[in-house]
C-alpha cells in the first residue's frame, strides 16, 4: 500500500506532518509513503528515510488561496501533485492537512468521483458517550463539503456511510438516521420530509427515522446523515461546547481555592481519561466519501499523533475495499437510482 | 399588568405551572395572573389564590394533537383561551409550556403577527463561557419556529432581535453575527450569502458579519441570526453536548475508585457552580418575537422555577416596552424594508 501525503499541508507542516508519517511508517511496514513538498524542509525533520520517498516541488497551495482556482492553476502544488499520484495509480490514498476546499476541489477534479455519486460528502467520527461512562462513536455525514445539498446527495451519503461505518466500525448492519428538527416521520421542511422518505423506501438500509440533534452523543444512530451546512453546523456546535465546558470547568477549580485545586488533584486520572476519550484525534480525519480513492483530511493544527492516526484510518479504508463495494453497489443498483433521480426531478 | 397562563401545558402541569405562578405572585405585587385550565385541578395545588384568577376549561391540546388543527378547533382549550385573553386586551402577555407548534399557531392566528413582520422566531438566551470563567448570555433566533425560512426572515429576526438584546440584556448596541459555516463574507450557500450582503447594508445595525458555531458559547456575537432548521439542530447540539459531558464526568467519577470520588467531593462547590450556570431554566423561556404581544414558551419539563423565571422576563419585556419599539421601528423604516422585500423578490 502507498499513501501520497501532502507534507506542506497544515499550521504545524512541514514538520508534525513528517513526524506523524514515521510514526506511521514504524507502526506499518507493509506501508510505503510519498511526501510532497519542499525537499529541503522536509529532509531537515526527517530521521530516517526507509520506506518514504521524497517528491520535491516549491509550489503550495495557501489557506487564503481561492480553492477551484487554485488547483487549477498550482498544478505542481504539494497538495495537487499527492492528488495526482493517486489518480495516476501510483499511490492509493491522498492526505492532507491542508484547504478543505483545496483537497475537495483536487478529489474532485485530479482523482474524480466515483461514477453514480453527485457530490462527495465530508465524512467524521465522533463520540458516543453511553450511559455507564464507555466510549462508542457514530458517523457524521456531509459535515461541511456541499453548502448547497439537494435531497439526493444526502440519499447518497446514506448508501455511502453505510458501507464506511462496515469498514470503519466493523458494524454489519449499522443504523442509519437522518438529522431533523423532530423525530416524528413529518417533520422537517419539504426537502427533508422527502429525503425521509427516500431513505425508507431502501429496504437495504437499516434506517431507523428522523434523529434529533440533542440526542447524537448519546448514540441515536451509527451513521447520521445530513446536508452540508447543518452538518457543518452541529460538528462545531459539538466541538465548541466541549471545549467550552473543559474551559469552565478550568476556571472554576482554578478560582475556587484551595481544597478545589486539591480536589482537582485527585480527580487528575479522571479528568485525564475525559480529555483522552474527547480527543477528536484518535479518530483519524474526515473523509471525503464518494471520490474514486481516499481522501482524508485532517484539522489544520493537526500534530504528528494526529497524522498517524489519520495513516491507520487510510490502512483500514484500503483494506476493507469499501470503496470497490460503494462502487459494486452503485452498477449493480444503477436502474434503481436511476428511478429515484427521474423520481426526485419529477417532484421538483 | 397580566398575564394569561395556559396552567394545564408541560409534562408537570397543572401542579408546577401553579407553584411556579405562585413563587411569582409573592416575588411581583404588581402583577396580576390568570390561570386556564381544569379549575379542580389547579386548585389542589393553589395555597393562595391572591392575584390569581382561575379560568375554568376542561379541553387541553394534547403534545399529540396537530397544532394548527388544534388551534382552530379546541377553541375552548386552555391554550387558545389564554392566547384569547391577550388578544382581547385582557392580559399583556401569554405563556404556555406546552406544545411549541400550537403556542406558535395561537400566536399567529389568536393574537397574530407585528405589521411588517413576515414570520415570527423563536428566540432563546444561552450561556457565554468567557475565558475566565464569568458567564454572560447571548441570544440565539430562530431556534425552530420555521423549519423553512426565507432570506427576508433572517433579515427581520435581526431587526427584532435587536430590540430584545437591548431590553432584556440592556446593551446599547448590541453585535449581531449571522450563523455561518465560516467567517468570511463570501461564506454559505446563495441564501446565506444574500443575508449577509442585506444586514451589511442596515447602517443601524451592528453587524459583525459570520459567526461559526463553535464560537457562540465563547460570545462571538449578542445576538445570532439564523435559519429556524439550522438554529434547532444548534440549539440541542449544545444542549446534548453539555448533557453528555456532565454525565461523562459523573461516571468517571464514579468509576474512578476512593481517590476521585474523593476529589469529587472537594469540587462539590465548583461543580454546584457549573451546574448553575449552565442551568437554562433561569435565562426564561424561548420568546415567539414578532407576534403583537409577549409570547412566552418554555420546555415541556419545566418545574415552578423554571415557570417563575419565565415571569420575570415576561415582566421584563413588558416593561422594556419592546414590542412598541419594533413595531415603531418598522413603521418608520416602512419604505426602506418594501424596497428590501422587492430586492430579494426578484433576485429570485
Amino acid at each position: 500500500m502507498k499513501i501520497a501525503v501532502d507534507a506542506m499541508g497544515g499550521d504545524y507542516a512541514p514538520e508534525q506532518i513528517v513526524k506523524g508519517i514515521e510514526l506511521a511508517r514504524d507502526a506499518n511496514p507493509d506501508i510505503s509513503f510519498q511526501l510532497f513538498g519542499k525537499s529541503d524542509e522536509i529532509k531537515k525533520y526527517l530521521k530516517n528515510q526507509g520506506n518514504i520517498e521524497i517528491i520535491d516541488t516549491d509550489v503550495v497551495i495557501d489557506m487564503g488561496d481561492e480553492p477551484v482556482k487554485a488547483v487549477r492553476q498550482k498544478r505542481k502544488s504539494s497538495l495537487v501533485l499527492a492528488a495526482q499520484a493517486v489518480k495516476d495509480g501510483k499511490a492509493d490514498a491522498f492526505y492532507s492537512a491542508g484547504s478543505t476546499g483545496a483537497i475537495l476541489a483536487a478529489g474532485l477534479f485530479v482523482i474524480g468521483r466515483i461514477k453514480g455519486i453527485d457530490r462527495p460528502g465530508l465524512t467524521t467520527t465522533l463520540p458516543v458517550i453511553n450511559k455507564d461512562g464507555s466510549i462508542g462513536q457514530f458517523l457524521l455525514i456531509d459535515v461541511g463539503a456541499n453548502a448547497d445539498t439537494k435531497v439526493l446527495n444526502v440519499y447518497e451519503y446514506a448508501l455511502m456511510g453505510r458501507f464506511y461505518a462496515q469498514a470503519i466500525m466493523g458494524i454489519k448492519n449499522p443504523t442509519i438516521g437522518l438529522l431533523n428538527n423532530g423525530t416524528e416521520a413529518d417533520k422537517g421542511d419539504m426537502k427533508h420530509r422527502e429525503i425521509h422518505d427516500l431513505l425508507l423506501e431502501n429496504k437495504e438500509l437499516n434506517f431507523i427515522g428522523n434523529v434529533e440533534s440533542r440526542e447524537l452523543l448519546n448514540g441515536a444512530a451509527n451513521v447520521v446523515v445530513t446536508d452540508g451546512f447543518t452538518g457543518n453546523a452541529v460538528l462545531k456546535s459539538i466541538e465548541g461546547t466541549a471545549g467550552s465546558m473543559l474551559n469552565l470547568i478550568k476556571s472554576s477549580i482554578m478560582s475556587g481555592g484551595l481544597k478545589s485545586k486539591l480536589g482537582a488533584l485527585m480527580l487528575k486520572d479522571v479528568f485525564k481519561k475525559i480529555g483522552k476519550n474527547l480527543d477528536y484525534s484518535q479518530y483519524g480525519g474526515a473523509v471525503f466519501l464518494g471520490v474514486k480513492s481516499p481522501v482524508i483530511k485532517s484539522h489544520g493544527s493537526s500534530k504528528a499523533k494526529t497524522v498517524k492516526f489519520a495513516m491507520d484510518q487510510i490502512k483500514q479504508i484500503v483494506n476493507s475495499k469499501m470503496i470497490p463495494q460503494v462502487n459494486d453497489y452503485l452498477q449493480s443498483h444503477e436502474d434503481e437510482i436511476q428511478a429515484i433521480k427521474d423520481k426526485v426531478k419529477s417532484s421538483k
